[in-house]
């Protein structure tokens, strides 16, 4: 029992269940409305089931990728030359970290790289609704948004209480033609959070039971969401998975597995794929430091063998990832030998989430850990 | 899974850990303060601390045994004189749901009577802070005050979420002189809470987060604490499940234990004694309906045996007040046979907890239950 602050840092509302973005109950008076998405989701069903609540919405759909600075400044321009007086975020956490940025920054003068950083946002003015398509980042329910600052390359966070949104709508029916291995990887990405959270040293009694409760959804829904997409069921307990991985990291943060998955990222591997890659991997490092708090998951975790000492659960999330349909080395995303050390070096900067880890790191121990990676 | 809406229904800041009323970080700037309490508090070590954090705060200790409107309009219209910007509430589920109907009229003309009912109050115009000293009616987490009608001798509640807190102090320092009996009898209403917010038919997939990790720490701790009372850990952990049960009441309800438990209250047998009396025949009652739902809970109950079935959770909760140190029957606490037809018919009126029962119930029902209380 330690002695800590529990902020209210969750979402106004939250509207849950499978059909639900047609019963949106907020900001339907609203006359200037922006739609923020990416690319891909632009043409799809899930655009026009919003379109139909806000029927005069504007929708910008310029986000391609993981957000860059340049990406989210032109987002936030075109915002404030719309004035529009709410954004509305659809798709996966790229577009959702976005609007979280354009509606912070919509009526002021900045640009997002003059906001990197903690605590450094004026008070939102804007009213701002997000609506999750992938269960993987927990952007709807999180005070970051990681954008990658276009004149250096890194990644950097936002991190304001003015990113949490007035309205999240969590609705399994936009994830259902999720493929197979985004599906996994999303999936693997909020079941790092919900395990990260609870391992990291900022855990505390409260937030754990974020970590814990959404640990047992995704443990136990993801492979069925990924064999059979069409389950509401599993894919609606994958959205509020994700979700509460979400409000857990706000609380906990997150630890090493998020930290080596950012120099891979900047190699434009797919962050849930990195972060699958490397979270068995990462608890093995971890096992000497974190035994009696890893026991603690067992209740859980879905496991067809008992799940009898730390061990075990190393195994089982080395199982899992092995079943799912993504990449599992280094080699397959096309990452060799040669690039370990500048990895582990990028990977040795992100001291924000390293400090959180169980068990500390060196450059050396960082090294290791991403060749075992390497076949 | 269905569909639901959840509410961001939690204090903007809660401040757990043994000592911490010493560092409340809120409204220390505030000129003038109100500290509500009741009377057995008002010499304690409990209000000199947070007299030492508001050294200039006027006290209020008029409160005895469980509110009346006339206790609570007399809070409200000392507060008034004052013209106080902060309300602190200090003490068991009295003090602080009468300091948070102080709160809410401080700034008004109405009188408690007026506001009985649900979302009957404007936007509250006083800062609210609470320090809960007993780890049991949740109060500090919940949008209902509970206030005995001066006028026709009914609890009726205020439910708003005005009732909701700035701030919220989990110190469990300040539980430590809790006599046993009293630690048995407020922990049951706690552990009440969270069982039957957890059956109750409006329970939903969130709110269960918050039952099932309050049954988790209550169940485990809350022997030790009664038979400990100085082991800050068992009351840590107590207070903070007695938090959650709040937590979860405010987004499941009640049931039928606490429809039953009105009526004894009426007649002066304390909250939480009833309510303990009555948990095991109720979940008894229910059986049928939701033994599925039960099993659910089968994880975060302490037991030395194994509870492989619906039945031992029953005979779990009968023998946890076989073992406290708390009334068992009816006939304990003064009440024969004769009642149990008025018993009965006053707890119908409970509808609004009634119809959260996992199974329906009819006069006669209730009357057999009351009926094995008897001895």
């Amino acid at each position: 029992m330690g002695t800590y602050i529990m902020n209210n840092h969750f979402p106004a509302y939250v509207l849950y269940g499978p059909g639900t973005v047609a019963r949106i109950e907020w900001d339907r008076e609203k006359k200037r409305v922006l739609i923020i998405t990416d690319r891909g989701l632009l043409k799809t069903g899930n655009i026009k089931r919003v379109h139909k609540v806000f029927p005069h919405a504007d929708v910008y759909g310029e986000i391609v990728g993981e957000p860059t600075s340049e990406m989210v400044d032109a987002a936030v321009e075109y915002g404030r030359r719309g004035r529009y007086d709410l954004v509305i975020g659809i798709g996966g956490g790229s577009a959702l970290d976005t609007a979280k940025i354009v509606a912070a920054l919509l009526k002021g003068k900045e640009s997002v790289t003059a906001v990197f950083g903690k605590d450094r946002l004026q008070p939102r003015q804007t009213r701002l609704g997000l609506i999750p398509t992938t269960a993987g980042t927990g952007s709807e329910a999180s005070i970051n948004s990681i954008i990658k600052d276009s004149t250096d390359g890194i990644k950097k966070s936002v991190i304001s209480r003015e990113m949490i949104p007035d309205w999240v709508v969590l609705d399994a029916e936009l994830t259902m033609s999720l493929p197979a291995p985004i599906t996994a990887s999303t999936g693997m990405d909020a079941l790092c959070h919900c395990i990260e959270s609870a391992l990291s040293l900022n855990a505390n009694d409260f937030s754990v039971i974020y970590s814990y409760h959404g640990m047992k959804l995704l443990s136990k829904n993801i492979e069925q969401a990924v064999a059979e997409g069409t389950n509401l069921e599993a894919r609606g307990a994958m959205l509020l998975g994700s979700f509460l991985g979400g409000l857990a990291i706000t609380r906990a943060g997150t630890t090493a597995v998020h930290a080596l998955s950012y120099p891979l990222g900047k190699r434009n591997i797919p962050h849930g794929v990195a972060n699958g890659m490397l979270l068995p991997w990462i608890l093995d490092y971890n096992l000497p430091a974190c035994q009696d708090k890893m026991m603690e998951l067992v209740p859980y975790l879905d496991s067809k063998k008992p799940l009898a000492a730390a061990e075990d659960i190393v195994a089982l999330t080395m199982e899992l990832v092995k079943t799912l349909p993504v990449p599992k080395t280094l080699a397959e995303v096309g990452i060799g030998e040669e690039c370990l050390s500048e990895l582990a070096a990028e990977a040795m900067e992100q001291k924000r989430l390293l400090v959180n880890n169980p068990r500390s790191m060196d450059q050396e121990a960082v090294e290791t850990i991403y060749r075992k990676l390497l076949f």
